[in-house]
């Protein structure tokens, strides 16, 4: 699960540093609003964006509801915090994968590969993520976040494409183009098989869409 | 609005047949659950899914709750009237666009430009169409309603490029895997666009996939 950190975890970032007073007291706010933000992930996977209550949250943080209030002066405000987590967390594990291969074409490659294999290794962040989108018509920040995820998705392919121009091996394709349309079809090839895992191969037609896509940028 | 009928519209449903106690009883049923859920889906759409009453749907429906609950069950027996509705309307609309032309080419185009202008022209129903579809998860009858609705994108593009390959106009394409990669293209570009119209340029882009499905499909 992509925002889930167990508290083992949590409490491992405190220790192997000597911190001063303040500084502790920070990283333990720090801990304690992720364990809360974990902990409304969850409720809200379980039972949906619209029915749960701060003590249902309460409860599985294992704190008291005025802790929670102690950090999140009111419920927006701790969503807004989860919204900028979930986020935040698929974001590094996408740039963690591509850091770890070198040359334009791998990059492409495992950029794709992750962003197809959300549907599967993520379900309940999409479904959360479906949930937060009903907000943005009414609700100006979750609108600024949400839409910062998929600037985000493309600006990670149009980086990716800009560097294997200048390296040659990719074709003089429009960056910013070619990145909202694969954003696109990712995108939508989710959601039509998230409501209907039986619509299409969702392997065969991702690997049909990443070979286009190649086919579409790579120097041959 | 896709799903708005005026009542002078649904009055006249009832006008130039003359029908028994029995049919007539039907029609005005059928008009005044049309009248509620129009109203259901104007307080939907300007309050969100998840803060309206049923009173509220009353009073913009100008009848007596009690009446709503004569003709529906319960919220989601009206919800799911309401969602089916929307996607008939929505349906009959490119349905009968698509008629209106002949030659599969014709067809092709008029189908995607109904697709693309929908995040224009109907950009209230896009939002709803996201509240429902938070219930997904929950809730199967919504689930294979708006499993049928993009299934309905696919089948009725499915239909137009069979036809053009029967006709020799076009390319021997898969026609399953082409329509769903269409339909991802625009649920995944609608999506983005609906959540910052600053992303793209939409008709600019809009226009380069429709030139690309036109470039994979039709032969020179």
């Amino acid at each position: 699960m992509a925002v889930k950190k167990t508290r083992k975890d949590q409490a491992d970032q405190t220790k192997g540093t000597r911190l001063n007073r303040s500084q502790r007291g920070k990283q333990i706010a720090l801990i304690r609003k992720r364990q809360i933000t974990t902990a409304a992930y969850e409720i809200i996977a379980e039972k949906g964006y619209y029915n749960f209550t701060m003590m249902d949250i309460a409860k599985r943080a294992g704190v008291s509801s005025g802790l929670i209030h102690h950090y999140f002066k009111d419920k927006e405000n701790m969503l807004v915090t989860l919204l900028r987590e979930m986020q935040q967390s698929v974001r590094i594990n996408t740039e963690k994968a591509i850091e770890d291969v070198s040359g334009p074409k791998e990059k492409l490659e495992v950029f794709m590969d992750s962003a197809f294999a959300l549907v599967e290794t993520q379900r309940e962040y999409i479904h959360v993520t479906y949930d937060f989108l009903t907000q943005i018509k009414f609700n100006e920040r979750m609108q600024r976040i949400m839409s910062k995820l998929y600037r985000g998705y493309r600006q990670t392919m149009v980086e990716i494409l800009r560097d294997g121009k200048a390296k040659g091996v990719f074709k003089d394709v429009d960056e910013h183009y070619t990145a909202s349309l694969f954003v696109s079809i990712m995108l939508g090839i989710e959601l039509q098989y998230v409501i209907d895992n039986t619509a299409f191969f969702y392997r065969d037609y991702t690997y049909k869409i990443k070979a286009y896509i190649f086919d579409l940028v790579v120097k041959k």
